[in-house]
């Protein structure tokens, strides 16, 4: 068990993650804990250039197993390099995204087995498990909706379909049921400042425990 | 069963597979038989923007399964997009390297478990095994001594130290011991024109089959 807290920020597409991961590093820093900010895919140089092979929208015959092994590999190098040093030392680590995403777009989406998946996430992270993990919930309509209007290029994971954007979402609210201690789903189709209300509370609850 | 050949070179750096590779397409260019040169890490559009992860000289942080999976991950699109429609479509498809360096240098060399090795494989390739594998074997002192002389950098494995290559070779003469079927272990220290006729050699027997 290491003294520090490992906090994950996952969801949908135009879930409105980057706004609630800003507001949760206010909040933080606002309680004299200087969080480590972090991302995934990326969080290290080698896993943000990895990231840039993943989600270039220019390589769409990018195969489903060499997808799953390059978000495995930016996970190891971002366990190994960051957050575990982090944690070692008492630090609050927040990602966008970590191992739940794996679950629902490689699995659920894209449909490779479940078991391959856990057996490339042992592999990557040999067991450790976020101390919280918040889900924002967000009908896929609505999020491709918002991902228009964001305004920049999508992704190659953002320009899948309307139907893998709902397998994924099933995806995560399958995994918050099976693991309601470490998972918190938020409705994300409510206003921005109840989501943020919503998840500065369950940040709050995971750095009490 | 495919109606193509696999034929894989490797073998330690500095042993002259550029030179045996050339002299293989050659020979099958003379032979009418319009071989698919190819390489890894690398190969494909994806593989070889990996390649540019795992090679650069300025990550030597990067972490040995973090290296393990970015391999696996580029012999995964690499067979998929390019290796098994050539074999099913008759072509001789000849690799610079495949699985063979990873079982040399992940696990005889960097120490990673052979079980985790023979899983990441098993995941990427799926049981595929190459008709012939023939390695370029050479004392670590040699090669190291002919890569000085090729006069450019050196890229992230080619610095690893002489102990590294000799772990290397010793995993490229195991492999070989036990799978004598598929491989061909070519001494690399005699004179190139001596290599380039027994690779040629083993590359007829194999084609004949």
């Amino acid at each position: 068990m290491h003294p520090g807290r490992m906090i994950v920020c996952d969801g949908g597409n135009g879930a409105g993650k980057t706004t609630v991961l800003k507001a949760m590093e206010t909040h933080l820093v606002a309680r004299g804990r200087d969080p480590i900010m972090t991302r995934e895919p990326g969080g290290t140089p080698i896993g943000e250039k990895i990231r840039q092979v993943l989600l270039s929208p220019d390589t769409p015959e990018m195969c489903d197993v060499a997808e799953l092994l390059l978000f495995a590999a930016a996970r190891a190098q971002h366990l190994r390099e960051k957050i575990l040093p982090a944690l070692a030392a008492g630090r609050v680590v927040v990602s966008d995204r970590f191992d739940s995403a794996t679950v629902s777009f490689q699995h659920y989406a894209r449909g490779l087995p479940l078991a391959l998946i856990e057996q490339i996430n042992a592999i990557a992270i040999d067991g450790f498990k976020p101390d919280l993990t918040i889900i924002l919930d967000i009908d896929p309509v609505l999020g491709l909706e918002r991902l228009g209007r964001r305004g920049d290029g999508l992704d190659r994971m953002e320009q899948e379909n309307l139907d893998f954007q709902c397998r994924a979402r099933r995806g995560y609210l399958e995994q918050a049921r099976r693991d309601p201690e470490r998972f918190v789903v938020i409705d994300a189709s409510r206003t921005l400042e109840q989501v943020v209300t919503a998840a500065l509370a369950a940040l709050d609850r995971a750095l009490a425990r």
